[in-house]
């Protein structure tokens, strides 16, 4: 049987074999959120970059936004923030266009995934119609969690649990992080947003305004797109 | 007021800040449960090496035990195993000897912790007896989980939600992975042995026959020793 295991923190992920895996990156406050707001609201792909500088060399190129943070907040002469619900309100804006992206940590832990067979992008928002995707995945599947610094965090760790909570009969659950994270979601299931309001990331992105925000990328099952990283670009599956 | 934070695998642990904390290293399963069990017993002291090599020298010298297993088993050549139970059925053997041990995460753990201010060896045996210690301590605290090779596990993770369950009164539980291990404690104090029933270094250890050990390991607080690394040793407070 094919095995679904997680990993905590980016920090840990020499301690896994990715050549024959299938990884999905998650980086739920707000990376892999926006990502997928974005593909929804219609954006042509994605260009993940793990710089700042990589982000600002894409400023003056035709038909393509700039987005990111640093620290939870918008990058100086980016177009745009990493807000979901910033996204929604630019939609005219951004049809059509290419959108580059640089986050303190969902684009870094992407570009660290890069030896894995293939990288799927995952979010609560998607987290059902990704699973519906797996499910006929023949590969094992590694769950990997963007954390903070690598630190580890709750809203990943949940995502992971709610993942492999739609996955638990067609693969196996392998290893403690991935039965941890499967018992924190049940545990917390009826009441994400209330659960990551006791969370580090949370008091820190509340203090930049944000909480709609965070309501939107605590909220299970919004979207039916699936994302991909494919020559180095997100697109829809 | 002071904070108690959890380091859930020692590849993170240059995360934390070190020099001015009080660092409770853990490994259920089985090195601390077997350190605080020989000095209820009545060892003189622990010397923790992180090495097998390191060990075998302290063979021959008077009045000492060496101890120890890598990958579970014991190691070739030492006199005991890493098992508190085993320990028990020597007891006038190991009284008042010094006991010398290593294994495969514990003692390294211990290691990897030595430019913290002070070093305490916690288990669920003793966890109350320790939290009733610590209770009076000034300085922030970190718990290290041994964890399995780096890995993530859930005995350990176990062991610091417990003790943060004794200490949230005086300390402030900070960080992501303090708050998981609370959930986790809570969800499960009803039934440690049971849950880990389902972790992964369970079955690993099943299979060398071990489970009353394990079962032994799980228990809380069938000890009252505080126990605490002074100038190498480990001695009881």
């Amino acid at each position: 049987m094919k095995s679904i295991q997680v990993c905590l923190s980016p920090a840990l992920i020499n301690l896994y074999s990715l050549e024959q895996t299938t990884v999905v990156v998650t980086d739920v406050l707000r990376a892999t959120s926006t990502m997928i707001a974005a593909l929804e609201l219609g954006v042509k792909h994605i260009i993940p970059v793990a710089s700042r500088e990589e982000a600002l060399t894409y400023v003056t190129t035709p038909d393509t936004l700039v987005a990111g943070e640093r620290d939870g907040k918008k990058v100086e002469g980016f177009h745009l923030g990493n807000s979901p619900l910033v996204l929604q309100t630019n939609k005219e804006l951004i049809k059509g266009k290419q959108l580059v992206i640089t986050t303190t940590n969902g684009t870094k832990a992407i570009d660290q995934s890069s030896h894995a067979k293939e990288i799927y992008i995952g979010a609560l928002s998607n987290v059902q119609a990704l699973a519906n995707h797996l499910k006929h995945n023949t590969n094992d599947i590694l769950i990997v969690c963007a954390g903070w610094k690598n630190r580890v965090n709750m809203e990943d760790t949940l995502f992971a649990g709610a993942l492999l909570d739609c996955l638990q009969i067609e693969f196996s659950i392998k290893g403690d992080a991935a039965i941890m994270s499967h018992q924190l979601y049940q545990a917390n299931r009826d009441g994400l947003f209330t659960s990551i309001q006791k969370a580090t990331h949370y008091k820190r992105l509340k203090d930049h305004g944000i909480e709609d925000d965070i309501k939107y990328c605590m909220t299970e099952n919004s979207s039916q797109i699936v994302a991909k990283v494919k020559n180095g670009k997100i697109i829809t599956v």
